[in-house]
């Protein structure tokens, strides 16, 4: 999986409405606020099927509400269309 | 729910193999690795529905086959006897 360059990661991101591009852990990262831990937890486990069905697995934290998603593709040590791709699954999942 | 000071800590975490303090975020924490990401995240759920069922939830990261655990009481500013039962649940659902 090749390695998007700064040009092709700014134009995806354009269609990727509040991911933004860590450049020190060099990932896509988002924030998600639910009502609840429950609603939370349900969405990661919308996103862990989506996660291993592509074999591509997000970095995340968890604090009651809230989860901090990092897309990352430690292979290629940046962001790939795999990472694209589950972000926008990610969305359809929230 | 009351503080535990650091003998009732100290005393409750000899119990508790594998789980630290860390006096920064005032917290109890623990790393946990599995076979793969669907096995850290089955034992996700379990500790989910051990969070849920005690309204106490753990700020937690997960990473692949990696889940790092963190309790703390944010009410009362650290480690109190709600921390120490669900680290207990915890190593139970592991």
């Amino acid at each position: 999986v090749a390695l998007l360059d700064d040009k092709e990661r700014e134009a995806a991101l354009e269609h990727l409405p509040g991911w933004g591009y860590d450049e020190e852990r060099r990932g896509l990262t988002k924030s998600f606020r639910f009502a609840d831990f429950a609603a939370a937890f349900a969405f990661m486990g919308r996103v862990a099927v989506e996660a291993e069905r592509r074999d591509h697995h997000p970095d995340w934290f968890n604090a009651w509400n809230r989860v901090e998603i990092l897309l990352t593709t430690h292979r290629a040590k940046g962001v790939t269309g795999k990472d694209i791709e589950l972000a926008a699954a990610i969305d359809r999942a929230a």
